[in-house]
């Protein structure tokens, strides 16, 4: 790493001639790789835009001028290169450097990123806000094709078209979101790249017509005018989607070629000052063979051994998200009405399987929450049942959707929200803590979170045969290793599970949904060693709630507990207080969930001990709660 | 109305003649007119499509095939055509004929809408459902060239172009969304519709190839040739924008010519199988005079003088809106790092006054919420101030870029929700009823609501001063009439107002929010009558509550009441629930605010009648409350 530990500030990239750029991207690449072997992370992404971070840095002045990463999950290189590379070993680590771009990280981050398609309407505002204090600097975004499908980045593009400002955007076109990219666009781009074959029938067009006067080349013109009218057509002028909005296209140019894409930098850098895309081609996982070759499993991904490429797993037991991936293929085989819908993430939340058994009823939508859901909708509303497959923190996207045309509607469908509760490494942008609150308030809507990952067949199975809308929540990761029933008997809507009940009056009862069902009776066995006796319920429905259920154990116990993961604000915590109130049921209650702050990265564990989350916890808290009543 | 008086069902419009549809516009616009000048509504969009929707219904057989309108305020010629005419004189009256498209008022309203932006994706769902079913019918989509910049319409149309089904969408373009369009978009269609210079420059140059091999006309075709190129690139083939996401493009076409209309639907119908948009321009408020001259008063409007076109307003206290215009503009003018963000709402959200006055420190984004937000977030990373006017029924469809881009990164910005609350005739799209709830559990917001336009005042002035998030909501329509400050000194943040204490132990404690405090006072005067003595609290922020006071009276009270217009669950009064539930205070709880149901259109005093959002049910309720506990 001889020329990487000299770098003190990203400045001097600007004297580093393009063989020590050369030099100093493989031992960006070497340092990567190690580090996401030991710590996982967002391996592919990173590699792929090396040279491009270094073309960036080595023209444009990035203490000036400013830089806003879509999603931020191929920043890498610019986390090292900006003061985080002595640091770096601790990526996504708890109090290490995190996993996405944060303003509360570097100077250099100036804006924080997470969720797709920000980067453009986010540089536009800091341009803005530059332009209007008379500074002179650049910005630039750089977006993935894949983020470009997400409708906020066309919104940006428009605007940002309209008002004819030097937004400079970076399109790292890599031919992949997270999985095999989709849609019209990314069709397009590629249609781009034939773009030479335009070129040269216009060169050769232009030959022809020199020659004239000579008699009897009529013909061969009009078949070249023809041939360039059809590469027009084809390829569409070059960039044509971008002009309409008002942005001058430059490209494509291949983004692991520094030397070229600093001439089309420093072309734009000193000559331009209208909207400009320039379209760079990148490679996923460039540099490493088994990342080149399986860029969607080396996207996000785990430890691995960085000589074979294999992922170390822990044996453990299966995912909830491989018990979901079942079972929607067997009520898929069951019920023809099924079809699945995700974005982006056929991988990620375990729809691989239903594509290839189901191919014509399967959606993928590209990074586009909003049309997933309203597509779910019209196809609620044309008699089919969608089951829509998203990570919590991205359906946020969706929230309007949810309300508006799901259900105000009240249309049949099912929601499934994989990466509920802490996610753990990602961090603050990617925690799903917040769908409770976020959906429990709209009319219509049914919230279930499973105890385990039988219990998530069981809902799935009952979901898939309302005519309602239902969401279903569960946790990343691995399950409790439980049997899971292949057939399962519908699981009785809106009934909670009593756990173990006390006869007579309870010192408290705890109500326990999705993953603290488990904690929650930990919980009840710490305190039955101490004498302190307490009814446990699996919630399961966080709306509608099982009033007659809690009703009747609240009315019996001294003391309220409710355990969720997710937010306490408005969560299920707060259902439950509203329904006590409602029901003029007056007793002391205490709600175990996520507090009023935004939670950083870390391993789950650690972060649900942060967050209170641990059956040590509850139980004192339950004893020091009893205490101090009276 | 002689011929519209014969119309059964909309099928029959298959027999008309030219002349006899001619006739049936006469007609209907007069209906719309009269019906919306005694009612109030959406008169500029819905005179615009007369001829269109007639056009629509003549070719195609929506009986079978499927029709979905985007946000559907232009959608009364279908309604009236669909067996609404009888009831038409009801529209947007309590328990009458709906503003928009709703499943549950007819057969013919395949997908209810109400938000812009998501017929594309809900008619693709539609499609596919009938796919799927082996059914062989049309799906069309109309969407305005406003609601097309919403990102999520760009969602749909890429995943529509990539699946290259047989969706048919209509641009219905009358260059307006509401107030006048942007975005580059809308540049792009104005080029479009200079298309015909390039059919002819296309046509001169096969001329000329034609003459070929006489000598001397080489520089000739090059100038020809190049003349087609630049034609090419400035027209940008046409429609290149829908060609490159995978439609075929056909128009543009005059939306008043219903013959020309007729002829591209049925080639339409009857020859395409792929995705085709079809450019119809319309004008909006077509037929009447004052709605041509001014269609953005006549977008949606009150009652008004159908011969003079004059709006009949109550003489009646000054708007929350026309309080936020003026303030904003105040505080402006004392820092101009203040700067105003609309989502296609100039006038509707009061910043036209702004934007005359700064107009470099006004952005108009067209209709499209999150990139208002995400722009607003860059703006503030960049050291600016924004202030973002929206509707609470619109600002949903930010939620995530809320929450994601501004609260995460904890940076300075004010958003301004007019239309909170119950709005009235527009309905349940439309009702602001749910921002308490999806807002308050985001970390680091703040959330305000003024008791009257005074405090308003005052709370935009301290706002825009602080350096985190928040969120101002407020109602439409008129304040109370008091007195507004010019110069207001600071709220103290986060205090709650003590409007009336009673001394030592009070029957209730009334904590109450925004338009509720008002009503509280009257209710807390009925139950003095009646020698029921309580305290009256204008809580003035719903995040972060004023928990000294809350704690304070509610200890001194036997039962706590909140009043909120938002939905009971995990709204204002939740957070008090919250509240005193972890401050160990033992309560009984009293809520008023929406119960957990979608409420319809009516008048803003009947809705908040049924909602029991008025003294008398408040009073009586508490009453029955107090008799009832022990």
């Amino acid at each position: 790493m001889h020329l990487l530990d000299k770098i003190e500030s990203p400045k001097e990239l600007h004297k580093f001639d393009l063989q020590e750029l050369r030099e100093l991207a493989k031992e960006i690449r070497e340092l990567i790789l190690s580090t996401v072997a030991d710590n996982g992370g967002h391996l592919a992404p990173s590699l792929g835009t090396v040279e491009l971070t270094l073309a960036l840095y080595s023209v444009f002045d990035f203490d000036n001028d400013k830089l806003v990463w879509d999603v931020g999950h191929q920043a890498y290189t610019h986390k090292i290169l900006t003061g985080r590379r002595d640091n770096f070993h601790t990526l996504r680590t708890r109090g290490g450097i995190a996993g996405f771009p944060k303003i509360s990280e570097s100077k250099y981050d100036y804006f924080g990123v997470g969720h797709a398609s920000t980067s453009i309407s986010a540089a536009l505002g800091l341009l803005i806000a530059d332009e209007l204090a008379y500074k002179k600097n650049h910005v630039v975004a750089v977006i993935g094709d894949g983020a470009l499908t997400g409708g906020e980045a066309f919104e940006g593009l428009n605007h940002a078209g309209q008002l004819k400002k030097n937004l400079i955007v970076i399109l790292n076109d890599n031919e992949m979101s997270i999985d095999k990219n989709v849609g019209a666009l990314s069709e397009y781009l590629s249609q781009i790249r034939l773009a030479p074959q335009y070129r040269k029938a216009k060169r050769d067009f232009e030959e022809l017509v020199k020659k004239i006067p000579i008699p009897g080349l009529g013909e061969k013109i009009l078949t070249a005018s023809n041939s360039i009218r059809h590469g027009l057509k084809s390829a569409i002028v070059q960039g044509a989607m971008f002009e309409v909005l008002g942005f001058t296209y430059l490209g494509p140019v291949d983004g692991h070629d520094i030397k070229a894409m600093q001439e089309i930098f420093n072309r734009v850098k000193d000559e331009m000052t209208e909207p400009v895309i320039i379209h760079v081609r990148t490679t996923k996982g460039k540099g490493y063979k088994p990342a080149e070759e399986s860029p969607e499993r080396f996207h996000g991904v785990g430890k691995f051994d960085k000589y074979t490429g294999e992922i170390l797993k822990k044996p453990a037991p299966k995912s909830y998200t491989e018990i979901f991936s079942k079972a929607i293929v067997d009520c898929a085989k069951e019920d023809k009405n099924i079809v699945a819908i995700t974005a982006a993430m056929p991988t990620g939340t375990g729809l691989k399987l239903f594509s290839e058994l189901f191919p014509n009823r399967f959606f993928d939508v590209g990074i586009a929450e909003e049309h997933a859901i309203t597509l779910a909708a019209g196809m609620a509303a044309g008699g089919l049942h969608p089951v829509v497959a998203l990570y919590s923190t991205f359906a946020q996207r969706s929230y309007d959707q949810i309300l508006h045309d799901v259900c105000l509607q009240n249309l049949p469908l099912t929601i499934c929200l994989d990466r509920a509760g802490i996610v753990g490494e990602d961090g603050a942008t990617h925690h799903g803590v917040f769908d409770f609150s976020y959906l429990r308030h709209i009319p219509n809507i049914n919230i279930l979170a499973p105890k385990d990952e039988n219990e998530l067949r069981q809902m799935i199975f009952a979901a898939t045969l309302k005519r309602f809308p239902t969401v279903i929540r569960y946790p990343r990761g691995a399950g409790l290793g439980v049997k899971v029933v292949e057939n399962p008997a519908s699981l009785p809507w809106a009934k909670a599970e009593i756990i173990s009940k006390i006869s007579g009056e309870a010192d408290a009862s705890i109500f326990a949904v999705g993953t603290m069902v488990e904690v929650a009776k930990k919980a009840a066995d710490i305190l039955k060693n101490l004498r302190i006796y307490v009814n446990v319920v699996n919630a399961r429905f966080v709306k509608p709630l099982d009033e007659d259920t809690i009703y009747e154990l609240a009315s019996n116990s001294k003391l309220v507990v409710t355990c969720e993961e997710n937010i306490l604000a408005g969560g299920f915590g707060s259902a439950i207080a509203e329904f006590l109130a409602d029901s003029n049921i007056v007793k002391p209650i205490l709600r175990f969930g996520i507090d009023d702050k935004f939670i950083e990265h870390g391993s789950r564990s650690e972060l649900l001990r942060i967050c209170g989350l641990t059956a040590e916890n509850i139980a004192d808290t339950i004893i020091d709660k009893l205490n101090n009543q009276h």
